[in-house]
């Protein structure tokens, strides 16, 4: 069995192998390399998806999976060897319904369909990537409709299941109501009270600054530079070629100091993540996050509940201030907390505060539906998203570079499935946070003094070293013995926006 | 026919498609790559090498490649498909005899030594990487014995065949020898000259300064920035991912003007050879430079025949001097000029002189041999390097910093067939520089103009354009229409530093 098993380990190296090859001319593409090279290294990335589709679809790895069955039945369930024999299994059976030429067209298609967002989206130009994006919907269908969905499911539920295993249109969908229901009286009350001053945080702040004291932040976190890199880009991400390389990208604006600060937080709570999984994980499906849901709720939980704390400021703020003199040198510590936790609906979803953060995600979510339902052509999308907007934001966009040209996704990958995770990901973030300093009360006090070993520990025990051997059903339930719910989440917010607002 | 033509050419470029994509690995990992990255790096690096070599050497291609034999005898020898199918057929034949795993082995044993050496050689630490060298002249003599050499051949002939096809170790030594025989002089008589001052040269130089005015010089050359970029790294190279994206790195040192300047206009010369291959040429064995040694004429061409040049700094001087007026404010475009051409014996291969570059080059042509001869081990290279340093140059390194670990190249490749590329192109820039000069005479008056367009149009036509159709005796036959010669090298040298030093 020994043997059997190092052999399907060492096919899924390879598999893993190409991943991190094709992962990094992916980070290439979206932070260095110049206009000339779209078009090889749209064929390159379609090369190496392909040829890993292939490896790991090779009929000796289902004949290994197969025989290794009833090896898998005789471990506890939540061992390494038969979590790895599970989840690889589902991924093949999954995998094995894509043929390979049709994942190399979905990769050199996406390359395609992202150079040209590029450059759209600073020339608030729809129409020179809506054939590409009516191109990308009619993949996207086509996928769903090779995965297939149960009978009474919905064609997204084959594309969620991707991203957040578990989840479904008919699960999330409630969900996301019964979040709005909550919020929508929330922003209400919050807009009845006066707003914050938050225009100091849009003097200028060279990018040198920014960038330094973002470091020394994440430092501090935990994520390890030996193991990773920052660079910029358009749209932060973060990526990962192995184990030991595990890397974010951010962007900062001068005249706007908390976008490139949290956003270097964010990507460095999925990179703490990703660098936490045990090693003997490595080069597997476990390797990696669980879902996109439980990723974002590391990332969030470093931005936000840590990030924009009180705690977290009252050891920052006097730092920031004295590196920043000229421009915060007359704000107070609580109005500077006051400024990055001010609520006001707004047409960005990456620069949303925390409550009407979701109604952007909702927006998504749904429109992603009209369109694969085919209730929605790509055409109109742009007007859609304006009527959205209006609809859950009371905002109108005037152009579609911060419209429906805003977010990448849908210009690399697929429609469907993409969003649903940054909402789980609030959720199942309050859900560990109160998990974390229930098990550790001393959590706030460390990051009163930018200590962060005490949460950062329990992460990694609870969740990081995990990897995907989990769902993030499973997980919630084994750290918090109960099913998924948003009521940590909806307290979170209560609390801390009341104290806020006095409401 | 075509058919099988068009087959051939989709198999040759999902081959280089994996060549680029392995590329831009390398690239990351020379340029980027935190340390952690190493270990995936290398076998990532093995993978590919591996794939691209299992599909180059699929037997389908030499069924095409001999069912194509009719079709490229019936067409001219110097028609791009009689070229295709002579150089491909002939690199099939070379590439059968390596077996796939020996070249994923020799990829990543490669991958690990250039990390040790990276880490080596700032701790002047030869005994780190002794052992990873030991083996590199095994794999290389493995590699030698996997191809084989004509009968009373010598073993490196089999390597030096890869970079510098139709050259032997035969070939080569009266070249060397004759070369020697001509610089030993030259560098006496230079000797016994006043040397000039160039102290003005190590004043301090701001980088980012250094940085652009290298930017502008070598965009006035022809290299396109939207085909490429420039990064930095230890050792600067050039790379290609594919024909719309040709880097180079560079290096500075804020005391040294010449290092990040001639390095820049160096590496700048190789890519432009590469952005100049015809497009329909992409992606098949004829899409790159003809040889290491036609390679290596176009960096040397535009370093040191227009870099060093005095009509190239009348024109760029006042330039230079209006940049940098604290330090060169005092300094005359003369004595300049004289100081960029200083003839000195040294220890750095990269940093040396014209004159005396060669006698570098000779010293690890020599070494190389006796390594592989076996006359010479691994761990008594350090002192075979220092006593050859005193015999052909009269200087001796106080460590293997600036001695054996100062050229990457056996760190990362083989031993063997990496270094006579270097003199060759020397010689064969001043070849190809005359024949240029005396096609187009307003060279040297559009270079006083920093201009370069007749120079770089007459190197796209006679040299780029043609990638590796062509051998470098057939370049050179084609273009002189006489054999390779050292008289038009020797002649640039005499008259250039007679003139300098009055001899």
């Amino acid at each position: 069995m020994q043997e059997k098993l190092n052999e399907l380990k060492a096919r899924l190296q390879a598999v893993y192998d190409l991943h991190g090859a094709a992962a990094l001319l992916y980070w290439d593409q979206a932070t260095y390399m110049p206009p000339g090279g779209a078009e090889a290294r749209g064929r390159q990335l379609a090369t190496l998806s392909q040829l890993a589709q292939e490896q790991f679809t090779d009929p000796a790895v289902g004949r290994l999976l197969e025989e290794l069955q009833p090896y898998a039945a005789s471990l506890p369930y939540d061992s390494d060897d038969a979590s790895l024999l599970r989840v690889t299994g589902r991924q093949y059976q999954r995998a094995l319904k894509l043929p390979p030429q049709f994942v190399a067209e979905i990769a050199s298609h996406g390359a395609r369909a992202y150079q040209a967002w590029t450059v759209a989206r600073p020339a608030n130009d729809f129409a020179a990537v809506q054939p590409l994006l009516e191109r990308t919907l009619e993949l996207s269908r086509r996928a769903a409709e090779y995965f297939g969905w149960p009978a009474g499911g919905h064609v997204a539920d084959a594309l969620i299941e991707e991203a957040d295993y578990g989840m479904t249109v008919a699960t999330l969908q409630p969900l996301f109501a019964a979040l709005r229901q909550q919020l929508t009286p929330l922003v209400a009350a919050i807009q009845q009270q006066p707003a914050p001053d938050d225009s100091f945080l849009y003097r200028h702040y060279p990018e040198q600054q920014q960038w330094d004291f973002g470091v020394e932040v994440i430092q501090r976190f935990g994520y390890d530079f030996q193991q990773g890199r920052q660079d910029k880009t358009h749209h932060p991400f973060m990526i990962k070629f192995g184990p030991g390389d595990v890397r974010i990208t951010t962007r900062f604006r001068e005249n706007d100091l908390g976008d490139g600060l949290f956003s270097t937080m964010h990507e460095s709570g999925h990179a703490m993540y990703e660098q936490g999984v045990s090693l003997a994980l490595a080069g597997t499906p476990l390797g990696g996050g669980a879902s996109a849901g439980v990723h974002e709720s590391q990332s969030r939980l470093w931005e936000n509940l840590v990030g924009r704390s009180q705690a977290f400021w009252s050891y920052y703020y006097p730092r920031l201030q004295a590196l920043f003199a000229q421009q915060l040198g007359d704000v107070a510590q609580d109005a500077f907390y006051r400024a990055i936790n001010k609520v006001q609906p707004s047409l960005i979803r990456v620069d949303a505060d925390e409550v009407t953060y979701n109604l952007h995600v909702i927006i998504r979510f749904e429109l992603e539906l009209a369109l694969l339902e085919g209730r929605l052509a790509v055409r109109d999308l742009p007007e859609a998203w304006r009527a959205s907007y209006r609809d859950y934001l009371g905002v109108e966009a005037p152009d579609d570079r911060d419209g429906v040209l805003q977010d990448m996704h849908w210009y690399y990958s697929q429609i469907g499935g993409g969003f649903q995770g940054y909402t789980l990901g609030n959720i199942l973030s309050a859900t560990f946070w109160q998990a974390a300093n229930a098990a550790h009360p001393e959590i706030e006090a460390q990051m009163a003094e930018g200590r962060f070993d005490a949460l950062l520990s329990w992460l990694r025990a609870n969740i990081h070293q995990h990897g995907s051997k989990f769902t993030a059903a499973e997980l919630v339930q084994r750290i918090t013995g109960a099913p998924l719910s948003i009521e940590p989440y909806i307290g979170y917010l209560t609390n801390k926006y009341g104290a806020l607002y006095g409401i």
